[in-house]
């Protein structure tokens, strides 16, 4: 996945070239870091974590979620997870991936994974919730970003 | 819980006192840190995997799942998650717990959760494989281990 | 350092029945973490000015230079340095420590040392400027501040 | 710096083009991420240790330093030290640049620079030690790193 431009939210076509399977149509190409690493010298779990959460930034602001501006909801994580399927070390250059499979009023479910040249190497998934800036109140989602869940992700109505 | 001991392996009437719910009887009083917010200004999701992790190493000694030598299994985690229940802030003190609740051959599936003295702030849980060093070549878990999640945890085979 | 109380503020008596040299009359007692520890299986020098930090936190409250409160100055890192003088592993237990060495109008310096029961591990340094609000214009230290630079910590006047 | 290849070592005509001063002659390309900032909003002063020790590793690597096998010297860093210049915010892409201005038999010394398009923002230095894999007995500097250090970045011998 070296021919890929790193830290630019990827699509549909360029994604396909670089081997990212069907059915996942945001990500950005990324490299594993020294500090991300740990003592056992391979990518420590709690890594893939914060991929995805730097994956989301861009997914949110390009699929209207949030502009991170004061009138914004409040997003928050409910549920977190990621599962391993194979080892990432040191310079090794990956996509991650996400996708929203399905939302409710107030709330939508997340899938991450994460690709290199060699395959599938960790899924993910969270549940993220709606707020007002209270941090208590449900808040609906956002029309535009239901809209974008359904045409570009097929997220279903749970 | 700003009378236990912080950063000392806490056991049964201890967390009891506390008032750490029956069923966890394996914990580690602790506080939080400020780069464990994030620029919402609470805990980030992120943190609690890492404590989740910061538990298990003093859990896999006292229950013989490992002991950090060379001749020691590898322990990779398959899956790792979080659940949270209400937020946490900075300075909080907290207790996070863990216990394994079932267990197979070569794997367990421990639980965690978090509390303070207002209550459940998040829950967790992973799936752990016991490997070679190799890191590939699967190995049944230690006997002592599975006795002691039997007898200390109530851990049911799966 | 095993019998100090940690993530507790400590001060004189204490710290020197601890082994902790004269000079350093604020620290807290902490210990090593898995994921401070980089490929190289030591804590990552990365480690050290976060514990720096963690240390401010309380002492910037205990030296009434902010509460962290909405009118409470903007703390800002001008400068902050590490330096290593033996390493650390996992599970050590330590003691970070810090002092103000001198002061200015709008502005302080920092010193901290990190010892276990075998000794000095790291120092470090600090410049921290005191801002409004608005992080840009600068705001004279708060006059309880310097009052208990001086007599506290000896600082002096640069 | 929007133009620049991210995370991809980056050398002199390049770095130029995209506004890096003279004297800076080795740099990578990132962008801020939402881990990196603190509950203040902006980039955490630690988070420039990290881009100073992710730049080292291509950094080692290319001056033939160290190829990271068994065989390798340890780099451990004696002294590790940040500037702030002006602050930094979620998304911000930035240049760190690093450059060995001076070396013994022994060891060497770093300096470090970060640069938007609105200019410098951070700098730092390090003095790194090179030592057998014993971690404690120091051991001369590689003569290809020595002679790199010499004629890519005019070090001069102290």
């Amino acid at each position: 996945m070296t021919n890929l431009p790193y830290l630019t939210p990827l699509t549909g076509e360029v994604l396909r070239a670089a081997g990212v399977p069907e059915g996942w149509d945001f990500g950005i190409a990324d490299k594993v870091r020294f500090y991300e690493l740990d003592a056992l010298n391979h990518v420590n779990n709690v890594a893939y974590l914060r991929w995805f959460e730097t994956l989301r930034i861009p997914y949110f602001r390009d699929y209207q979620v949030s502009s991170y501006r004061a009138d914004d909801p409040q997003l928050v994580l409910m549920t977190n997870a990621a599962r391993y399927h194979a080892p990432l070390y040191l310079n090794d250059s990956y996509v991650v991936t996400g996708r929203t499979v399905s939302y409710r009023n107030t709330s939508f479910r997340m899938e991450y994974a994460v690709f290199t040249e060699t395959g599938l190497k960790t899924t993910g998934e969270s549940v993220i919730v709606c707020l007002e800036q209270d941090a208590k109140t449900k808040r609906p989602l956002p029309k535009a970003a239901i809209s974008a869940f359904q045409s570009r992700d097929g997220a279903v109505q749970e």
